[in-house]
């Protein structure tokens, strides 16, 4: 049982979106920042990370009801409840025994009447802007406007105009990139070139974290169909390494410009052939330590790197994240349940055998993210604002919000600038909420934009071409898209 | 010497605390604060964890005269007029053969002179806001005023309105919380509950680390009166969990609702009944490592959460100091003398045993406190975000500022919500500061919803609502009032 | 090739300091500041710490061109430019076999056509303070002014006007420090003082890291000339103290107030005598472990320490910087090419050994800074706040911004206060931007104390008199001079 009740209902509270929010309320910045925001609102979006299904694009098909849709995936939505006590059963929540039994509306009016609880959280801010300007609701989501919610959000989505295409183009998405594994099918992908349709690229990212983490769960099964996937030995060094490289072309064909590794730590290493092969060795037969787990990883970074000198794929590095913490939850309910931690990220050192071997490079392009904010003004700030390979990704999962996004500026922009930042990453599968996370982070960064003209440290100019690169052009040049 | 000399004198500055001080001074986030705390600024002090004293509730007999009351005890003060090369005993500060010779006018006329040192600190604020608000002087503390000072608080001390029981009511004190060791008497609170005063509860909480912390100073005869107080064998593993039981059922019976554990880490364990045990008799005999303790710790922070399920006592966690860190003026003067300096603390790992066992049962709940600042948003607003069992501590000690408040808030908000925090606490030995600090507390909670609502990323009255629960009932409720 | 392509050039923008710049936009805090600013504005600079050269006040040259002047020595604009892909032998940055061929006003130009990468960054602040303060240019750096102000600053270099002395007078600098090593030759202050030139006190610092690194790449070069000099037996023990004691005794003939320390870690040692000594000869073999040199370094800040109390040097200790670390780039081009990167660092252990040995000496002072700043509250502040020994230097190197400032007063004061930290260090070898980086240090001190005041958290003539102490007092008074 929650501590806290929900709040008596009373009125049924207006809700619009004000269009100053997110700025400051000092008139002077406020009125700065208004006018940047003009100037990026109606930019196209550009969403160059995220984890999206190409099946949605691909087939276009209708999405499910309103919990299905926003509660049963969003594990924003439900980590919060389950810290008040309730059930994720009662919320439609997929265990590893699939969709428990569960009535889709109660689940909604129980999300409905603790609403309460996600005040000043940035779900609460994309929710509102979903319901507002996706669904045209205009009162406040609690236990009174439960049902009337529920009815209009489904109605809608039984709707063409909610159909997956018809979404993209409304939110005026020029191009987003979904999340691939080695192993993974591609043929969402090659349905939707092969489709003809014109209303945005949809794209992949080569995240081969399954075949490259030899403490994943399904790394041997995933080696197996890897080897048999690309027609390679892929227990010997060499066959391995190319079954990557095919793959990776597998990708690049579809339009993919980025590989993506989600690993513990940020650390590289740079071993000789004959260490790497034998260490290799130790990986396949399953006779190896944590550590040499660790070191594979460490090596697998650079090889990706050298592999793309040579293709030309961004190398995205998403380091830090503990993951599955919760290990009564995991066991039930399996991956992604709102159960990931961040931890102390080191990566000065970390990062050191890589930059060392190819961050002087000016054909590599390597972008960091980080769950760990001390390690943006001490030590990301400054390797980007040194190393030609290497660019700061922004603000990441816990720190996608408005407080976050300005700790981001602050504490990067001073010693990397700008231009060594790769502008905003929605990396969610929440796809109604795509153009709202945008206009988050586009309010931001105008506001920061604004104080800094406010307070006479940078003019008016330059901040209408910077908020014209943070909110468009930063992502298709980084990305290369 | 100190190298900073007093400010001249010259004229008598005049104090008065201002009706908007901490509020934010643009005008339209003032406005909001203004209307939020008009309606929390009335309300009762819930105090659920700090370190008064019991028998001044219990005796009701005046306090000492200013110098005995605000500098001898107070850590916050004399640290800052040690760090500029005054002398402890020119304070009337303790050592460990009593109080040192001193002349009490000369002490507070030491500490009037140097009262610029505070500037900027909430210190400064506290002390500005009992002698306005509970002696009535308007005149600043300086070198010039220091004697009329001390003459009107000594005076006023002397006085019955000016009596622990008389002040407290005064103060509208709702509830307080003492703490008290395994070993130490619960006389005074027994004495207060018998003594049919309903000006105030007066309640305490479980600290057992005398006899959890093996390297603790007192371990060995605390553990002796242990046994014999409760009259278990407490040198074995059985008899001495019997004997915490017992003794917190002892708190339980005068009102206690919480135990608080104040260990170097936030580590935790949970060994086997065998380890546990095999390790007790290692601690028992003395012949155990520093391993072997922090390990002992950790497995009793478990142990007493397996209680807490059984007798309802929260849990609070409060780790993360380097205790005594000045060897010499440990040796002159002992404990709590301001040499304690926080650690960089690590809590995704450490409190994994703990949440794993009991994380997830919702009738425990666990209190963190951090001391470290990084792991706001990195560890604690995850954690608390997910498991049901635990909720957030308000910023502690050193962070229990108005800055400090403020990052609070703006790290842990977006991740963890308002509803996984649980409201302030004062967590003083200094008395007559509770409705400063309180005061502080609740003018930097409305100035951050008034920032939220100012920048339409909240309701106002939403922010009404929370300003409420933030003052009062998150407190409560938290901690089982 | 970068990324990024210059703005176009269009309008050539006008560049005027704007006199509120760096001061908050909310009326009532930017008018505080500039009651605050205009009583410290006109102050002469203290310089306390910093690396300029010496012979530029003994010889009084002229300098030599734009690129010469500004380009070719500052790590902070080749770091940017670098980390976009641009070449260090393009802007005339000097590599190992010392400068390159390079045009000059091409390398300007370079520079001009990506002036909009330093949006944002303390650089391009300063360096616009520069350009229209020093040189009175009324248009902003691009493209398309390039060669307009490559002749403008190259003509008024060439003049009487421009040498460094004239300079250190027009930009009232009251003292200035360079830093020295033990085996550096101090005939340069040795001329000043002999000069009888009364424009501007020119001292040095002590400082010993070649002869007290053992891992110093000129270490045992350098341990013979030190012997050489002081004509002591370095290799013995005694000898070595004894050549350090003398050293010191020569940097204070001409001047010299402190010793700087700039090791990796922060960590202080209190060996005995027969301990150092057995240590010492270790090291002076070679025959030692990245462990013994680093207790060396450890023990050597207690022995410095030691003589401190004698002789009365303030101790500085600016730990933390990962040096050298993109490898390539220091086998190219050698030290200090802003591959410098911090790396966390960790004080409450490092410290205590010397802060128990001396830290309660009221004779001693130890100023320690950081690259790390979750130090700042954690760590520093509490320190700080509590040994008489200890103060705290300014925001520190990439910390040396606006935002950087900012957030040191926000997380140091209400633990620290105001007077146990240090006033500003310019820290810097770019001469001709000290009155700019101290004019940015007093308006980030007034806006802070403008915030304190404008939310009624401190009154205004105790903000005036801090400022003018955080401007010139402080430094003056904990730097001994």
């Amino acid at each position: 049982m929650p501590l806290t009740e929900a709040p008596q209902g009373g009125d049924i509270k207006s809700h619009k979106l004000h269009e100053d929010r997110l700025f400051p309320s000092d008139p002077v910045q406020r009125d700065i920042a208004r006018e940047l925001y003009a100037e990026v609102s109606g930019l196209p979006i550009i969403s160059p990370h995220g984890h999206t299904d190409p099946s949605w694009f691909a087939k276009n098909e209708n999405f499910g009801n309103p919990t299905e849709l926003f509660l049963a995936p969003d594990h924003y939505i439900y980590r919060m409840l389950y810290s008040q006590g309730f059930d994720l059963a009662d919320l439609g929540v997929p265990d590893r025994n699939g969709v428990p039994e569960h009535d889709p509306l109660e689940a909604w009016k129980l999300f409905a009447s603790n609403y309460h609880l996600f005040r000043g959280t940035p779900s609460r801010m994309w929710l509102d802007h979903v319901f507002a300007e996706v669904f045209g609701i205009d009162k406040r989501l609690s236990a009174d406007t439960a049902e009337e919610y529920y009815e209009v959000i489904d109605a809608a989505l039984k709707s063409d105009d909610f159909k997956p295409r018809a979404l993209m183009e409304r939110f005026n998405i020029e191009l987003i990139a979904t999340t691939e594994g080695s192993t993974d099918s591609l043929e969402h992908h090659e349905a939707i070139l092969a489709s003809g349709w014109k209303g945005g690229r949809v794209i992949s990212a080569y995240r081969p974290d399954a075949v490259v983490d030899p403490e994943h769960e399904q790394f041997k099964s995933a080696m197996i169909t890897f080897g048999e996937m690309m027609g390679q030995d892929v227990f010997s060094w060499k066959g391995y390494l190319e079954a990557h490289r095919l793959r990776r072309q597998d990708f690049i064909n579809i339009g993919t410009t980025s590989s993506d590794h989600g690993h513990i730590t940020a650390r590289t290493a740079d071993l000789s052939d004959v260490e790497a092969e034998d260490l290799f060795k130790k990986i396949v037969t399953g006779d190896f330590t944590a550590e040499d787990a660790e070191l594979f990883r460490a090596q697998m970074l650079t090889e990706m790197a050298r592999m793309s000198i040579d293709d030309g794929l961004v190398l995205q590095i998403h380091p830090g994240a503990c993951r599955n913490h919760n290990g009564k939850l995991f066991a039930s309910h399996g991956r992604d349940k709102g159960a990931d931690v961040p931890s102390q990220t080191e990566y000065v050192q970390a990062l050191k055998p890589l930059l060392n071997k190819f961050g002087n490079d000016k054909r590599l392009s390597i972008i960091v993210f980080t769950l760990d904010e001390t390690s943006y003004s001490r030590e990301l700030a400054p390797l980007a604002g040194h190393y030609p390979a290497m660019k700061l990704g922004p603000a990441w999962w816990f720190h996608d919000s408005p407080e976050g996004m300005r700790r981001f500026r602050e504490m990067t922009t001073e010693t990397a600038g700008f231009y060594n930042t790769v502008g905003f990453n929605d990396d969610t599968r929440a796809f109604l909420s795509i153009p709202a996370r945008h206009d988050v982070a586009r309010r931001v960064d105008c506001s920061f934009l604004a104080r800094l003209v406010a307070e006479h440290r940078m003019q008016i100019d330059e901040a209408h071409e910077l908020a014209v690169d943070l909110s468009y052009n930063l992502a298709k040049a980084a990305y290369k898209l």
